[in-house]
């Protein structure tokens, strides 16, 4: 899984630097949490970068892309729905995340407790989804609604959309964790980052298993037809039997 | 609006001699939030009182019912809705009180987000609903969900009933004050009671203001066909207009 | 009830659009929550607008307004009670947003625990009232004691105007959940548009409940004639009966 | 100020040994907040010891109590104002305290938001206290109430007699230290005792203060007194002055 | 006990009209918690206002001052004691408002846990004040400490000037309330205000008391008197009684 | 995926009936959080239940078992890692829950930050699982520590084993939601239940996703064999084109 | 550092069964944190051990003591000290098993804020300890005031003693974090266990720093008389120098 | 310990003339958690200050440095364990002020469950150190593993460094603090200067202790020399005894 640059906490030169050198073995190179006046210092150290404002995410392509290994497609699909227009941001991020980390992802917008029509128009690209990313602020109905529509791993993302006994966030994050629809688990409040890697994570196993189970089933075929074929040569072998 | 005599904090003889006061001037009187050995302890003062196990609450009846003045039923319906089997013993005090206070109720049971179904199932008897209280403790979801089919005043009663992070109530407490559907308004967790005395508020109002208006159409009824009256009187006296 | 444009969260384009949108079957459209800067960005793209800065409210008139149907206004009245100075910006929320919904309003002000002699010369209009906001962030005891005096349905918003211990509307809105006094139920902290909305549905409630009540009034009404008119009628056909 | 033994984390033995030492010296001494069975463990090792079961109180009689100076009681008056039955228990361990650490005290009962005639029925009792004590739990109204009625120092102890969203009383305790009613000072929530201290601390001083003041006021009357004396004296030792 | 405006929540053309009014029957008007941009827009409506910078109040002379009555200063005086440099600016706050209500206070700056030695050397002029005020934001220990050494009611602010653990003052409110010393009561966080007035009431109270009670010796004074006079006229008209 | 009968809320014959009902057509069913009380009284109403002290589940075998479907387990595997001996019950009720859905899962137990030594012993075992559950309660580091050491996906259930500062498990909840390792998310403290079902959500899908592309690889290859058959096919008809 | 048995969380037999696997290699084992009915179920398993009921621990001596190796007593003093009687069982934890960790160590009880006199009696003994650790849940003031008085390392246990504000020992615990006198750290609520742990290593560090610095030391003697030999030996060898 | 200046709360010419104070009886004094325009304040009253902007602190060099006396360094060394990027300007606060207080430290940058190789790689130098301090927000791991890996005491600084749940420092605080790895202690968040206070705390008293044990055996050692000698003369003065 491609490392991504988080910046809180790191100077505008430290994203800088560490974007530059990811882009030395890859082809881009992602830094998340990027505010506008960062991107500002960042460029002027690495002026190829490019903003994403709504996501706020930094991009960096390398020089020599070219010569980089194209970094593979993960089989299967993330969903991403969120509920409200506040809450676009961390949607966003999750987005830019996993497609950088491999995943092919695609988003549901404005559905929710409130807008139940618009969920239930979505039932069919929901329930075709592999893994389910729900961002939810003030709507804390969507991620167990959401839950028992589908039956695949469901990953809520409270954000701090909301206000007062939102609780920055608080409010949402328990009530989804308090759900009693099973099925669903947590990330921190706006951690956009931490969904998109789990859905990732997730999709990554079940490619893995893919293989091996391809393996072993390919493998269990050709002992059958060995059984089979043997079996063949021994009755053919072996006339007097009839 | 008749009088509940609240349990806890009371001892026994206080409780039935309470009730007992109250079957003076009403026909039933109620005690809510009783325990069973509190039960037990009243009915040695008050040996006539009924215990509703599930609703936790006392009644007794009077002496003299057939004295006493038939109370009124309010007109409009309360719905009850609730999600969680561990739910029931409030949407019960809702019923029992809100019945009690004059409020005709019924209850949807066994809906929410991880049975969003059966909550469309009902969505017919929970539109005709005047008022509609939502009982739920660990179903965050379903009071936003119903306030989005609806169009009446919707009461969340959040419960004690889920565990861990729900923090005895607290966590659907603050995500249905957080949620963005507009007219939802709360009550303290497991406060069944309250939810009831705000309906019957509710369904009071409505009903004087019923009067009120009646009144002033009935008068406005009279002062045009006064106004007829008269303007045929006129014609009928002045045929020289013509 | 006509919608509200929430403003946090959304971008000035994304407000002045949504506004435009709603003029072309309303006459008028609103926005709740808008800072004097999101204001100023919005007027760019929609040059109408008209800022109410005590209220944080933006209006844009349809120019076609003529054309739209005219809004009918609601049966009953909404009093909007409030102890303090600070608590004034969210008391004008609820009066306009509550008034663009339909309802009749009129505010009490600097009235409360601190202003008992105010609150008890304000005794006979908040009776005369259907429906009770009550807006106190200092005041914890306003939404109690106004539910003390009347019987109507009584919706507290708690604000975060208290300092410290407060904890920015957590103390108000744990306080008035705690009450012992029945019939109060709550909003989110600073959420005038939450009672406004739910204000607003009490009364449309009050007002559907009118009319079908009225017409099985009227029902039953000509039942009864058409029962007297029988018997008149039997009675005249059977002289022999005296 | 007499000792009060403080029950929680003693034991038994520890508890009536402190009552009897105090005894010695004191003509009675009290230990407070006794669960029933400590006071059962405690009259083994003591058996004259008396239970206050609604205060909670333990009282112990001294054996040479004819020889023990008797204790002074402390001009002015202390008012203990609560609401709810479930706070009389609190009510009850500030006036047995207060009495045994030397102040006049009385109780005003059942008053509060929801019974704000009750408490106007009171206003002159109320305001003729030179302390105020407010018990309650779940009328978070009430002190800032009683504040707004008497000039005097008014200390609220909030209980834990509510439930849900009272958070076992930090709800009542937040409320009264965020009020905007200047005036009121707090103690720990069910905290009978400190209350007490609190009020016999405020009667003592003003006791001294007067003390003070009245050797001062004597002093100046006297050389008031002096000086006239000494003016009489003069003129009348020198009659030529006329 | 004269008015304090409340800065927070007013407009400057609020607290100076309110300042206007108040000067138009006190010699001097004072307005708490002031911040420097609110100063400076106070003063083009009210040109005449001082601002104490330290203290956050801003005070207005009357320009009729000489006609208007001399407030009388209460008996008694007040103790402000404070830890921490940080704590100054609500120490301040506590002086200049029990000052223009009334009181005589005076400050004990830079003692504590941290500085036991300091505390320690003000013993004498600490149990001389009738009442105590301390204001602390990270030293804990203070209020307790206090209460240990003085008799007088301490009145406890905690303040906001802690940071981490010490949640915004959250920290030492909870420490204070909980403390086993008795005889201590609290105000809200960083409410100079509140603490002032408290101490305001109490001296009022005690200063009331002794007129109450210097009444009542004079009388009973009076009394014994006029019972000796009868005595001595009685024995005077009764010679055989030798 | 087959239903979990969640004990917390429902009466003995609730919990009896609805196991019954669900042995008509699953071999076995079984409910989760039991405590031994309603074990006994379960077992009055459905004799054949077995009880799991340890992960406190109860379990029913069906009649017919012979005549209903054998489920098939899921590819894949689950590690359930556990630090701390209180955390036993936690882990087995994930182990027999998820076994019961279909999954295979094995746990690695007394590793941790305190035994870092246990936990790299178990790499390697860790490594091969495919959805791993890490419950800790105390040791809030085990869940980042774990997903450091696999790219597997990673749930954590904070457990309610500590003391104190744990806040009934709170501290884990929090600490697991703010680290910086993504990768990790959550259920509610204790729920065995939902961990093991968020598992068997990501087998399930994996299994599916295996299906999807073993079909859609299938359909290639067999593409491909028609294009080169279709290619010799060509290259046989046309001989001329040498 | 010898092992300690933490009883909560582990049943009776586990606690036998390690207690008994301890002393095969060493003299003593010790379980902590052990209630009377865990003692008596122990008994039954390991009959040899010894209840201390203050302490709640349980001793197990060895069978083979005399082959076992004595330990070393670690140089410097622990001071234990205390406010509260009910904190004495914390105290008394921290005796128990510092005692058994190596470490030599003493209490010193019923000193604080409230009895500060007290305090400053111990001062002497304060300052002879190497290690001081505080106990204490109702007297926040402790730990700082103690890190006043004495220049060692201060350890903070915040018990659980106080009741309603002091949240079950949250008060103590914020209230020593927050407190701006350096040099105190803390550990969890009523953990003696953690706090005798820090003291033993603390000592421990001190002891091998000891050894560490001698040997040293006595090499760099040893170097510097070797110097001197060396001088002496070479102006010996050579007097023409002279 | 010589003195830190703590900047918070205190204005800039307070620091200046703090720190000028201070050289005049130190070569260097030292100011703490200092912003940049904060220092340039400061150095407006004090011109010689040096900034270190990471670590936030301010340095004053004495001009009279010649003449006071060299502070002498303690024996033994503190390790400085940080995770994050954004946890370095409090790592480095506690390097600065360690230093400044007499003790040697240095730093292990970047480690942690999330870089479980990188921690391992400096088990050598971890163990070496005597006392370790713990800076970590966001790695709520950090200090029970690093706890787990050496035997010196450890003390925690939780930092404010993460978001959302992390509740500014609140997460990681509890979560070291509930941790079953005995031997860690804990400062405030983002309190580097208490765990640097604290390690030189440590590190003195084993110096202190080492300088006692020394002169211990330094005077054992003299008494067997002198029995030796003693004994020798003995037996010399004895040849009769061979």
């Amino acid at each position: 899984i491609p490392e991504v640059v988080w910046g809180p906490g790191k100077s505008a030169d430290q994203i800088a630097m560490k974007l530059m050198s990811l882009t030395e073995r890859q082809r881009v190179a992602i830094a998340a949490r990027i505010d506008p006046a960062t991107y500002s210092a960042v460029r002027m150290h690495a002026p190829g970068v490019e903003y994403n404002a709504r996501a706020r995410t930094l991009k960096l392509k390398s020089a020599t892309a070219e010569q980089l290994p194209k970094p593979r497609r993960l089989p299967g699909s993330v969903a991403i729905v969120s509920a409200d227009t506040a809450d676009q941001a961390i949607a966003e991020e999750v987005r830019v995340l996993s497609d950088y980390m491999g995943a092919y992802s695609f988003q549901i917008r404005d559905v929710g407790a409130a807008n139940l029509h618009g969920l239930l128009a979505n039932v069919a690209s929901l329930r075709a989804a592999d893994v389910v990313v729900v961002v939810a602020g003030t709507d804390c109905a969507l991620p167990s609604l959401v839950a028992g529509i589908t039956q695949s791993p469901v990953i809520a993302v409270p954000t701090s959309a909301g206000f007062g006994a939102a609780l920055a966030g608080m409010a949402p994050l328990l009530a989804s964790l308090s759900t009693n629809t099973p099925g669903i688990t947590l990330c921190n409040i706006d951690n956009g980052f931490g969904a998109a890697a789990m859905a990732v994570r997730i999709l990554k196993m079940a490619a893995r298993l893919h293989v091996v189970r391809s393996a072993a089933e390919a493998a269990a075929e050709a002992a059958v037809a060995a059984m089979h074929a043997l079996d063949s040569a021994r009755s053919a072998s072996s006339p007097s039997e009839n």
